[in-house]
């Protein structure tokens, strides 16, 4: 495949053989398979609740780790090589790398959901290596160059920034509208900030852990609240009347996965107001079906992020309308990769970044 | 209040005293209280199943009847008084009439969406008299003129169809698209109908009650399935195998408000797809909502009827495209009137429609 | 009518006869219709180009001056008198008043289209009288409290303030897209600022005279830019080469009525993209329909402000994303109405005030 | 390429050099780029007005036919060559191509708006070569496999079938709508007849052509208007009334590109309705730009198709919603495919096909 390339370094790689049991690997470095990709050098990736969860349980839903394979999936990098039908961007670039690559020839793919394509390639999604390499492999248009403004550690975190921002999409919000985000990590977090963005006025962080609501009242949450042992109805009311909102909310998203968190949010979302569940969980839970019917809740699942997301999200950072930096609590060498997943599952800090094999820090 | 008006006849009342307890009773005449409003004069009243809820619990949810109430509301009629500003009808009309006013100043009335009015009058939902009575009063625009190819009989049914209208559009049919309805009584049928002149290509109804099944098949139906007791996964696959529509359904309607057929909905619904709960059922279920997640399935709640439903579901039974007449099993004498309750309640038939007390059968 | 009320002072109202020819004159203060009615003693008014299109020729279109009118309908003031039903308004409560009744019964009403309603009742709209006078009686739902934070000066604004809101909803305009508003006058700036709340990244105001660029690129927009006497495509090229979004704009707002914007316009907009025509000019022009066809441009009108718009025009002031003050560049007394509508028409100045006649300033 | 092929006979092809020079040559048979491309031997073509446009006039637009340049895009034929990575395809299979192939990377391919692509692959129109040849090579996803009940010739119309199905789904037609299509040519017929798929109730063909009117009143419309030379809002005054739709049309389709005729429109639809602009005409015309304005209709653009628009337009015929057989007036054998197009520059009949230079007839 004829290209331009700058490609040096190692491709040492961090690898999940079964739960619990990782190990680093120097790799053959990936090359393009068409003249529309480009290879990246891996500068910052982050970790997130599903990377751990391939590491604690080897697997995710129908999902399993048969094979070996490279963990993560939110990073950014510099492009080292780029294929001769390459147009918009060069060797050199900084990019944030949108790690899942669709079939573009499906039915979801050509109606513009690529994100449900039926034939997707994803990062560190099984049987596919993730980006916790010195080097990846990516189509053109699925790399983000990032404005001299915005840096490569953020540009890691344009990731997770795209998850909220396809929530917040799904949840429709319009500027003045009360926007009810349950959970305070990560996601939850980007949820409130691009809420904000999206002109929300009231944008109330639920969540049971009173430094993480402290965090989300000092970043984007104009209030916060929290539940307490009580059934779903009793929560939502209290929460409707201290935010002063007594018609419910116009959008509510879940960013927890927790029962009784989406149980309450169909009690808090207004008549015909938007429900978002964004947040992973239990596969079935106890779900009040007849107050959505009567109510009218429009009940929408989000999944990963699609066309015009990760523009989006690299916009906000650009425009200093989300800031990701304040999120990043910390950032080790490639080598220290294994501790970054046990810090994350022990719940420290909220994300941390792990250099790339051949990034100094 | 100036008007014109031809009102003779008795208004005698089916009334529900309390759970098990009807009585009639000659009640005053109801009078407009505005001069948009007309008196109805009741011809035909069908039943449904949340008439009946009253009849056996006193209540639905939050309603209860306190005091004792006229039962009833699909309802045909004939105008026999006019208030002075009515313009599109006039005495002696036939109509159909929607039996629940909002208050047309609320954010939902003034958004479209008056069915979400958090003030509406709806008759037989309590404290509000229903239609099994002599007259009925209603604002004008709220009765819909029947063309002289449509009976009053039909006219009766135009209630349950309007339901099905709202819900095919909350579910957002469209030509060439695969449907299920779970749930074969009347408004299970009548989806299926109204699904078909949307231009649905294939319309599959699901009941457990074979006969049922039959009549659906001979009706606007185009495939059949009966759920056996598994996993709703293994239903769901079955069913998709059986129709051939490997990809997921367009669109699921919840017609039957049943647990288990709410948890194959969301297995059968495409990625991307559309599921309405339409059926009425126990408040709280176990729900797959990681599915709904990942699939980023749109459900939504249908409630009555709103803008456009009724005047369409008259347009769609005079243009032929559906086929009310069939649903008709029974008519009976206003003095019936609790034996068309012990009917429905047996599951006897499929529309059993009373008499108006002024009404020769 | 049963009522609240601590009615006192004058209702002097400025009448205009026919064209360029107007009078003061004490008339019989309003009173209410309706228990849910409410009057507002008028603190202020602006005058726009629609008012001063009355005083110069009697009609806008088919709308015809026959009888002596009261003008003015960008109003606020404070309320004097509340009808017995009306519950979120109280006497001495600061409002804006949003100055277009709807029949709430007729097709658009029940859809939500109300401001589409055929039989609208507008003030200073032929044959209702209009603001500019002492008192003004309105349906409680048209009135919008005013926190304490925004002036009743500002409240004035809010009228305009929404046209502008009720375009950019046209518009649908989201967070990180690109906007061209053509023409700088009034509603254009505001259309400027309600783009930037609905979180567009770049707002580019067209206009010829360098004064109000000036002012729109301290205000609102990001780009200005000052078209030629030049073809509408060779404006177009430019704009898009200077601006550096060589794909064309998302969203094209037309806020002058100005034949050659809007031929712009449409060679501006990218494929797929929306345009707006805001402002009234000619009733026919030449208009580059095929271009429109070959790009699937959506092309949309806006007319006046609709569900929510007010509301909304209320919070972006309140919550400080939108400066309205920055607007007002002189308040006059009652007595001096005339000259207001001189200097509209002169173009002195952004937007002028009319105190009310009871109004002290 | 690894590949599966039966290719026999000849890859003659009808050739357009310079305006009204056409010639056949013997051109070596395409072959595929991809494993997911097909060959098609191609069986029926038909011509369409922008066939005739370039036969003329050497040019539509911008595209100008530099290089001789193989004429045709409406083919159905028979697959004889599958890549090794095609899967729904098999040699023997029977396709309608749908004839332009995007680059499936820029913006609107991936936000699933491909007919909005930047950079389209679109069979006869320069610099690519079209369909009247013995063989075409497609992307596998660019071929609709026709049901066994769909004949090859019916197949040949499923592209203006799919022209149809793109405007109406632009026109937003609902069940129990009013449609006005502008031109009954067979661009026009078929959108009456998409439009009666889609539920609309009446349906009104316009053309001054009376055989066309009386054609359309026996295919798909309930009622044709014959406009006369007066005004715009003369004959839509008069369509309306006829009609019996006095608040204006739903949806009202150009189909005709004719001046008169969009005027017309615009004063035709109703409050709030759509109007699609379908045909190809004028490049600017005088556009009755402020009742666009002041009934807030949305007008848009409709270009080819996208989408699931062949997918449908495949089952409507295969579901006999659709006749496409009354359209086809003629075929003719490849070696008099020069008199096929001097025949529709004529007028004459509705539709004819050219049979493929390997078919007999």
């Amino acid at each position: 495949m004829s290209q331009t390339t700058t490609e040096t370094g190692s491709n040492l790689s961090f690898i999940l053989n079964k739960p619990y049991d990782v190990k680093f690997e120097e790799r053959p470095k990936p090359t393009i398979q068409s003249p529309h990709d480009v290879v990246v050098a891996i500068n910052y990736t982050g970790i997130c609740g599903s990377d751990v969860h391939y590491w604690v349980e080897g697997r995710i839903g129908p999902f399993v780790v048969k094979d070996p394979m490279v963990l993560g999936h939110e990073s950014a990098g510099t492009i080292v090589t780029v294929g001769d039908a390459v147009r918009s961007l060069k060797v050199g670039d900084r990019v944030a790398i949108e790690p899942g690559f669709p079939c573009r020839r499906c039915e979801p793919c050509l109606s513009g959901h690529y994100n449900l394509c039926i034939d997707m390639h994803f990062a560190a999604t099984p049987p596919y290596d993730g980006t916790l390499a010195g080097f990846y492999a990516s189509p053109e248009d699925f790399c983000y160059k990032l404005p001299e403004s915005v840096s490569l550690q953020e540009g890691a975190l344009i990731e997770p920034l795209a998850v909220a921002v396809h929530i917040v999409k799904q949840a429709e919000i319009k500027p003045g509208q009360s926007v009810v985000v349950m959970g305070a990590g990560p996601v939850g977090l980007l949820c409130c900030a691009v809420a904000k963005a999206y002109g929300a006025s009231k944008i109330v962080s639920v969540d049971i852990v009173p430094s993480r609501l402290e965090f989300a009242a000092s970043y984007a949450a104009t209030h916060t609240f929290t539940p307490e042992r009580k059934p779903a109805e009793e929560n939502a009311a209290r929460l409707l009347e201290e935010v002063g909102i007594p018609e419910g909310a116009d959008a509510v998203i879940d960013a927890s996965g927790a029962e009784p968190s989406i149980q309450t949010s169909i009690h808090v979302v207004r008549r015909g107001g938007v429900y978002v569940q964004g947040g992973m969980g239990k596969p079935d839970i106890t779900f009040p079906i007849m107050t959505l019917c009567t109510k009218e809740v429009t009940c929408k699942g989000s999944f990963r992020y699609g066309s015009g997301d990760y523009k989006l999200a690299v916009e906000l950072v650009a425009s200093k309308k989300v800031d990701v930096k304040k999120l990043i609590t910390g950032t080790v060498k490639f080598e220290d990769a294994e501790q970054a997943f046990k810090d994350v599952k022990a719940g420290t800090g909220i994300k941390c970044l792990i250099a790339g094999p051949n990034e100094k820090i």
